[in-house]
């Protein structure tokens, strides 16, 4: 009976979108400025979207920053190590950005299904951060100079709780009174190229998908009153943007060899891409002229109909399927431990870039 | 730095105690009903202690009941069925007498940690109850009748969380206003006996121990404005307990014989109890009269004192300690599944003693 | 470093591809014999290959048992329990077919990795079967009649030990001496259909798919020298196939379409399928013939090489990316409650359909 | 049925022993070595037996090393990178002693029951380690230099399996053939003192207990043929050992008191030691030499007598009862982390002390 094909346990991309959606290129207009950035070998995006461009874009007022970190995925200790660093002092920036000041007490927020290892992620986080709020509360004198009130909690999903989980949160945050929330979550990915490759932050909170039927509410300082900061990194895509990408590369890749040679199907014959052991005729090809017309309206689709027409035909069959990487266990440990060691370092300042992964369990 | 010494996670005996500690044979008296009754071979006691009662032994008011269900520690698996089934209709008439209502929404707290076995039966049990609560909110007409809305939440232990337990199921009960509470507890035992042995069900709600630095909140109609049921199964005891219960032991094992042969120390002669290849002349043995005052000293401490000199000589090398059977992940599966079939019968008029072991996963 | 792209940790379709690859319908020809038939509801499908089948299809010889069982997706508590009887039934029957008796020493093996949830089964299965062998060794007296020795492991995957999964299996059967092994695996179906749906059993052992750099071997008779019975369930499928299906099915929409009305795009058209609030006009689309053309060399591809046209052109996101459900977790934990039910059941003589329940934690 | 009463999972001390049940201080004699050194403040023992020293003491011939970690315990970050350190430095002496080269393939094994906390130790640290066998196998080219092969295995316990744990292993020893074995165990020590506080090393292999109906065999080289590095970290005490150590400490309590005083319960009146609000008459005392003969009594107890009064009386109740610290999850964790990051420094060239954390995760 407990079904939770309703809802997502895993959300959508979170800070790269603005740039992503609307092309831009670095710079600033219409209220979007973008500007990249690398750091160690590290690139950086940062988006920030004011008023003017909220209401252009329809996007969240606030800081967006991706970072790049593909050395988790590559399993690179090095460059995780890097990445740690670099999420601790963007994350630090940001905390600025909304005036958290260095001892305002801190909640963590590990969002996501436990038992569904690439939606794990904040659990899996939230068991390797620093709690010191407990400290504070009942031995006060005994906690060193250089940590600030830090509480964790994972409030598990709708389906396995019965309970919308902005609402365990609302609850927690009128009980504990925390300054700022940060909540953690893996995300899933309109695009194949970001899964398990960026770390994006940003302060406008987290949003989950509207649709029909879909009573969650979104976690920001408008529904909390407090900042809340969002940490994502895409670990799944869905079926439907699988396939979608798929038909786009195979487009490209006509359309390549097709410009290329001005012979579309060229590709396909001996000689050029073959198949197996099936030769295929030139007669048995359209001619250039049709093949043109084909692309050319496929081409002419906007995103979303093609995604609606692929989630048309694969509904049947399950729209509720995820994709996601075979070695998606490694990488969940390993991005775990980049975000707790960031976060930490980040929120106390006892713990800084050099000794960070000391105090990651 | 986390250090949850200050934090006992695992709570003391509930409902057997007001029997035990005022030595309570069946019948009423001072505001105090107790009866047994045995049903499929199983013994359960129930304690009911009225206003009067409550002022007199310091016990809250309320409901108690004990089911002797030592078939889960044998593994009798037809023995586990039948306690399933009696903790089934000992709770649903506990539920009855506090006015809840067939339909009426439902909150089960699986309390105690994950992470430490002994300690982790409310969280094992959440896992295997039925969740319903959001089938009726985002897709109403589809639930069955027979069900009610039932949430369930494990919120985790302070070492863990930062976060004082009571406040987070505070905040939840705020925002998901259930009719009642079921909290799961492995509790604490004063008695090596009860051990793995009893399901203690109580309408009084849990009450921590107090003491110097211990701010931690009862769970309790008082508390939460609703009625509070808890479901405790005694998986450890401290060490304190069964050092003294050794002496306790070791000092009736020594009066006995003495009582019957008069002579205290007959049993550790040849003959008697030998210890090993070491021999003892009568010689080396004090006399009865000198044996005699000192048993009749250590025979005149309250139990509070003995404990308290213990504990005092224990402090030094580690207060808190627990005590458990080796074998306490087969308990700790095999009452989970005890626990949650029983709860789901209770709750669901669909599920009932016939069927409920198909429910529970 | 640890890197397991390598390794499929999950296997592919076992019994039921005999059928499909080879489109037998009931009947018998060529040393294959396909027979179905229905029980409480539920339909199982019989595939039998002899000597000349396993010539002429290069299957394995030996016996493939599909069980239809979508009572677990569809959380249905009654037909999960009737899958498990006859899971129970069947298993039994194929034990028979192999000369196993009812004493003879089993081992079960839980085939997959712990820490990816749709490659959890076996372990999960593992986890709630019952053991017996050290009883038999250590206390056989106590032991009651009507069970058997049976011992379970987990043998991981080799990603996380470093060590082939067979040879690991290889060495506790030269210790242990079993007279059978049932392995227990996740499954990486060919079709979006089985997911989460079948039940597969066969007694021809785990063939591992071959490849470049593919070490693994097989888990069969062959190899270890007694029979190896597989328990299989697809619950994944990989990323080439959910795009090869997806672009299948809108061939399939468009071709249907067309024959119907012999207009293929009219669906794409306002009054049709609408895409948004664009609106194409009749000019747009190709002519009847250029479409029919397109579609007719599509349909001439080959499975194979319509499968290795999109493998090359996915390869550079992401060969080994896995499609599950969102819900995979809930099906996980009651398809293992299944499997360990009727596992139990078969082996186990005092186990029957009646009772099978109550011994499965 | 599963029970696992016959087992002890947990084994018990390991390398200290020789020291502390022969009494030796720092010095040579009679076949046994012992010495005492201090590095970065932590302390560690050596002690080597000869075949001199084995034959007077029956523990066997090798290498005893024991760390003193108390760091762990107190959950002190830079204590444990130093311990981590000082493992990494003994084992590599350890393996070189044992003729163990810098790319001899090895095996760690984690020995103990995953499901009981106190009791995981061993799976919690192969969990962590970094395994490369199978790069070595399958990808040769890609390992970069400085690393062995190293496989890990985590064999369960005869209570879950069914089947004799060193079964498992020389099992998978003959198949994988690794030229030495590292194997992690949680202990059960005889002294509540070395609980969480001891990191014991020796190349003597495991050997369980003897005792009636105990059929477990040694994991040594003298079973298996290569060197057995044991890792060893007592987590628990058992109950017969706390209760008799804390009569020990009541005695000593007594005595010390008795001779500091010449009043033996000097302290237990108001103004001493002060039993809650009960006042003693000194009437109600023993006198002096009353008292002297007790204790003189009780003193002249051997150990092993001692315990196997308290056994017999405990025995009743519960005889495999652990003890075990409530904040037994978190030392664990660090204790793994510890682990892990010494065996893995001391295993690959690659990685030293000053890099050791960054590769566990």
């Amino acid at each position: 009976m407990v079904n939770d094909d309703q809802f997502n346990p895993v959300r959508t991309d979170l800070a790269v979108e603005a740039k992503d959606m609307y092309g831009k290129e670095e710079g600033q207009s219409e209220g979007i400025t973008v500007r990249d950035v690398k750091k160690d070998g590290i690139k950086i995006s940062y988006v920030k979207i004011n008023d003017e461009g909220a209401r252009k874009t329809g996007k969240k007022r606030g800081h967006y920053v991706t970072i790049y970190a593909d050395g988790v995925k590559k399993q690179d200790t090095a460059s995780q190590e890097a990445a740690a660093k670099i999420l601790a002092s963007e994350l630090e920036n940001i905390l600025k950005l909304n005036h958290i000041h260095k001892n305002d007490k801190g909640l963590i927020v590990g969002l996501g299904n436990w038992h569904v290892t690439p939606d794990a992620l904040g659990p899996m986080t939230v068991e390797k951060v620093l709690v010191t709020n407990h400290l504070f509360e009942l031995e006060f004198e005994t906690v060193a100079k250089g940590y600030r009130p830090v509480a964790a909690v994972t409030p598990g999903v709708m389906g396995v709780t019965g309970i919308e989980t902005s609402e365990i949160i609302a609850g927690i945050i009128e009980q504990y009174k925390p300054e700022f929330v940060i909540a953690i979550d893996a995300l899933a990915s309109r695009s194949i190229d970001r899964i398990n490759e960026t770390i994006q932050i940003s302060d406008t909170g987290i949003h989950p998908g509207s649709g029909v039927g879909n009573k969650r509410k979104e976690l920001s300082k408008h529904t909390f009153g407090i900042p809340v900061i969002a940490i994502g990194v895409p670990t799944v895509v869905d079926a439907v943007t699988i396939t979608s990408d798929t038909i786009d590369y195979l487009l490209k890749h006509f359309g390549r060899t097709w410009k290329e040679k001005d012979r579309p199907f060229q590709s396909l014959l001996p000689g050029g891409f073959t198949f197996g052991k099936q030769e295929l005729n030139d007669t048995d090809l359209p001619n250039l002229e049709k093949r043109q017309t084909f692309l050319g309206m496929v081409g002419t689709l906007s995103e979303e109909d093609k995604r609606s027409l692929i989630s048309e035909v694969l509904s049947p069959l399950g729209k509720n399927m995820i994709v996601t990487p075979k070695e998606v266990d490694d990488f969940m440990k390993n991005m775990a431990h980049v975000l707790a060691s960031g976060i930490n370092a980040a929120l106390h300042e006892t713990i800084d870039v050099d000794n960070l992964s000391a105090y990651t369990r």
